[in-house]
């Protein structure tokens, strides 16, 4: 495979970042990794995992000679970051993110590049868990999953040709996707399952008798709440940059879970039935092997 | 081990009927097994896999010279199933249930059996996959798994004494917890993830471009919503069955829900952000291998 980067400057080296790394290195498409991040503990793993090769504090000496940058960051600190080393980017050096909300974090970044918006192409990674930090990376995180890129018409092609190599370098599947677009699906199959898991947590925390009923919780609850182990910080950011489609997203739940509730209220079984028949043929199709991305990872 | 019963009858030869008599008779405990059941194809599998060494369809001969029964039917059932086999069971036959809602089914079945109620002990195992069915039954589900007891004052001790031998020699920890107790925690630590779940597909099932917004959901959604692939005539009985408490849980689970789309709506970081540690507290503590369940299935 051809190389993606000579030097590739990631700021934000946790589960994301870098697997990315680990899994560019694995497959020898980059040169040299230069790390940037405030957490001089996390960056001292990330040096010592081998997933970046040097880290740097500074943003002028981070930017120097780089010709590609991935900002793995928070939601929240992406255009900050971005805005932080472009006045010391190379011109050939391309930029992304790997930010799980797009609309606003685009606007922002193309704000704070200005000329040089053509150089960036947002991406969002699809691939997680619950875990974060460089000690969470692995070489296998990215690959065979779904990345979904948003370039604008400000966007070069050069810089979409170069940030969609990025990616797939890493052994993700690439497309596209307009942020507009993007937004509130992610707020429907992804922001919305948090949302739930949390509130899941809470109200048991809360009814009385939490910590005795927990030790019965099964595999319904553990399953169901898994992803309210998630980073609170970088949940708070993603809720927030997408509030517009989560709160639309928690509306529409709410009634979803009002119907069932009163068909359980007024004894109506029929209705009631219904509704889960309904769910469970959705779900069960979900997890039918598919043309998807399902059938494609069990390859 | 002691022999747990000489002839067992088995009502229901499902997921955890079915897993019952394959761990009774991996440990030798059990002398003949007898099924009795509606569906004629899910018979013939569990007679196919040995769970059963015969079938029999109507109560009376399925209750001759039995000293031990299992109604392990959908919980809407349970009470009349009992109600079919009383006049025919021998004197010292004992009784038990699987259902997961006990107050209202208890009572059912002390009702039914009238002077009888006394060879009555309800009985929860805490075990279970989305899958139902004879042929979903495993040796190994309900190993090391919670039973729970909830014995009335009308439960004789022998009864008691009987009932928790067979659960205890399929291999699960038997405590009793009275049903008053009982249903509220499950409520809140079972039914409503499920009602998490089978709201949360319905709800993106329901928005516009579902198909293809499904095809992103990811870990997340994927976990979340696995429950909602369940049995809906199961979870139809067991919501209406418990659905005082499910309301209740319902309504707690909604004010959750609703505090977190406040917060996001007033972009309170701090108030999110503080929801989401709280959460993510009791969550990795549930996680966390203690000396709860978790630990012991881990040996």
């Amino acid at each position: 495979m051809k190389r993606v980067a000579d030097r590739l400057l990631i700021a934000g080296v946790g589960l994301i970042g870098g697997s990315l790394a680990l899994a560019l290195r694995q497959r020898g498409v980059v040169g040299e990794i230069v790390g940037l991040g405030r957490s001089r503990r996390n960056m001292r793993v990330a040096l010592e995992r081998g997933i970046i090769d040097r880290i740097e504090r500074d943003p002028a000496r981070a930017a120097e000679g780089v010709d590609m940058v991935v900002v793995a960051v928070p939601v929240r600190a992406i255009a900050s970051v971005v805005t932080s080393l472009a006045p010391h980017l190379p011109a050939r050096a391309v930029v992304t993110d790997a930010g799980s909300v797009k609309g606003p974090i685009v606007a922002a970044v193309e704000r704070a590049l200005g000329r040089g918006a053509s150089r960036f192409c947002g991406a969002h990674p699809i691939a997680g868990t619950e875990d974060s930090g460089a000690a969470s990376a692995t070489e296998s995180l990215l690959e065979g999953e779904r990345c979904v890129l948003t370039p604008t018409p400000r966007t070069s092609r050069t810089t979409q040709r170069r940030i969609r190599a990025l990616w797939a370098g890493a052994g993700m599947r690439v497309e596209t996707l307009p942020a507009a677009e993007h937004d509130p699906i992610f707020a429907l199959v992804s922001h919305l399952p948090h949302i739930a898991a949390f509130a899941l947590v809470r109200t048991v925390a809360e009814a009385g008798g939490a910590p005795r009923a927990l030790t019965y919780a099964a595999g319904g609850f553990r399953d169901g709440t898994r992803v309210a182990g998630s980073s609170p910080e970088m949940w708070t950011d993603i809720f927030l940059a997408n509030r517009r489609a989560v709160t639309k997203a928690i509306d529409q739940f709410i009634g979803s879970c009002t119907k069932l509730r009163k068909a359980i209220a007024d004894e109506d079984h029929e209705a009631l039935e219904a509704e889960l028949v309904a769910a469970q043929r959705v779900r069960r199709r979900l997890a039918a092997p598919g043309p998807g991305p399902a059938r494609r990872r069990r390859r």
